[in-house]
């Protein structure tokens, strides 16, 4: 038993205690503009002092029928992510809906994730962000709830538009926009910080792109300046970029630029070279991939290939509710990128 | 109807196309050393192949048991608590349990969530990560289950050990810490990005150590050097303390170094130092607060109080087991961090 008994306290007693009808407590707590500030702060203190919890009945009765999306992260620390994570939450608050986020590492199964949330609460659909999905056709079909993929890496399985709904960027074309951009900078000895040698998602396909770019170029592809990412290490970290450039500094093989595949890993290549007494982008060009936050802060300020997370984001939720609402058939969208000409690259002085 | 009956695909049926025993099946779910890794590749290969999903009835009974653990987090963006997720989250895990992070914004109450939560699912227990908790006595009380708060702004409220867990840093003698180092550096002109003109938390007692440093050097109080971030704009981040850092730099007031409440702030600072075409630390020093690893990484490295993050999750987590096994009193454990000095401050040029 709890000493305080504040449990029975209703909308009434506020309303009482602050000298004001049920209604304006009402409007107050749910943000009406029709009401003072003043009385505002009035109920506000009211309710936190007797600590009052509005009994939004509607919203539970909302839950209870099932009223769900789930949105699936893949990868806990991709700064990408959070900014498309709170679009996402604005825009399922806005239909009413409630939403739960799930958060799974890269060693863990996405779909597997979803398919144990669905059994625990009804849900009503399901965004996946930044997953893989390679070979999984067959579990996708098991989650019976509609659900879209944002950011993934989808294209691997040949996914056709009419089975799932796919809103992502080409990798490939991507890989070979930042490529040949750096070539026609001069630099001809361009190493990669490239995903797992086993990748078979967007690292896979970024790379075929810079690949792509070399031989149009009449570059020849050198291997050793293709690293991949250190297993044991937190998948596209800054880590992982500092670890894999300290290499190539500490190599035998000449480069004048690096093309990271993600800008925390860029991030980590510029401070490598910090570290070794050298410049970016003096000594050194140093180009990422997303379009993070952090590019912008960053000292140089990072060129990037920009992904347009806020309007993958945006769509992704849109249709997902035009699907739940028999509005709209499953679609495949592909987002072009743009891409950031800043400090971290440069013309390559010719010798 | 789906046109793909794998539905129905069992641990048996992955046995037989193996060609392997269902033990066998079962320990390469599980992990076992003693399977080579052959075989293990042919049965993970089948399993992704036929799309079947291991029937752990055992992990689904526990959930019905109610043995979930929530992790409430104030800040979605917060670098700071991508890592404590993390080191909860495997914590959980090894107790058996299973964890459900939500993430509230600044302009949400935590305690309201958790709540609502436990309406939602049988908690067994939260731990609130970053919540400030100022007048919400009451309202935790209403909780009945047990928790924790980790990293919180808990002093204001004058928690006492018996009544909650808390688990944080000594905001006010950080504060001075940092404020004392920079002065000893020879800075007697240094401003603060602090937190919001009315805050009542970790920026408020962080303010306060500040001021009882400069005191005790005999320097007096500048308020025009207190900047507080902006309300419309992401509390605590780049973007914040880059703006803060403008007006410093377009107005009147002399100063040398900048103080600011979090490493992101700080990183904004340094940002709107280059634009402003000056150095750091050769024009302005700038010191942070937090620890993030971007620190780490930033050019040049930021000079900072590094909160011990991983011990506090950790310490959270645990105790918080041992609440819910009774072994343990609820208890009030205040962590001392760490000033990291690097190169983002220096000395102050006798003129």
């Amino acid at each position: 038993m709890e000493t305080l008994n504040t449990e029975e306290i209703t909308i009434k007693d506020i309303a009482k205690v602050c000298g004001v009808g049920v209604s304006t407590v009402s409007r107050a707590i749910n943000n009406h503009p029709d009401i003072s500030p003043k009385t505002k702060q009035k109920i506000a203190d009211a309710i936190e002092e007797y600590g009052y919890i509005p009994n939004n009945s509607a919203r539970n009765l909302r839950r209870i029928d099932g009223k769900c999306i789930a949105v699936v992260v893949k990868g806990v620390s991709n700064p990408l992510f959070a900014d498309a994570v709170q679009i996402m939450e604005e825009e399922i608050k806005k239909r009413k809906y409630s939403m739960v986020i799930r958060y799974v590492n890269f060693d863990e199964q996405e779909v597997d994730v979803a398919i144990e949330l669905a059994k625990e609460k009804k849900l009503a659909g399901v965004v996946f962000l930044g997953g893989y999905f390679v070979r999984e056709k067959k579990k996708l079909q098991k989650l019976r709830i509609p659900f879209v993929l944002s950011t993934a890496g989808a294209n691997v399985d040949n996914i056709s538009a009419e089975e799932y709904s796919v809103f992502c960027v080409d990798d490939e074309k991507e890989g070979y926009r930042m490529t040949d951009y750096l070539i026609r900078l001069g630099h001809k000895k361009i190493a990669v910080l490239s995903g797992m040698p086993d990748d078979a998602s967007i690292g896979k396909l970024r790379l075929k792109g810079y690949k792509r770019a070399l031989k149009e170029h009449g570059i020849a592809v050198d291997e050793d300046l293709i690293l991949h990412m250190k297993r044991d290490i937190r998948f596209y970290s800054m880590e992982n970029g500092y670890q894999m450039t300290q290499e190539l500094l500490t190599g035998r093989k000449e480069f004048t630029c690096i093309f990271a595949f993600s800008d925390a890993m860029a991030i980590g290549a510029c401070r490598a070279i910090a570290d070794a007494g050298k410049k970016v982008p003096d000594d050194y060009s140093v180009a990422g991939f997303d379009g993070i936050e952090m590019g912008d802060y960053y000292n140089p300020q990072l060129t990037t290939i920009k992904q347009p997370i806020h309007e993958i984001a945006m769509e992704s939720v849109t249709m997902l509710f035009e699907i739940l609402d028999k509005k709209s058939e499953n679609v495949r969208r592909i987002f072009s990128c743009e891409l950031l000409e800043r400090e971290s690259t440069r013309h390559r002085k010719v010798l």
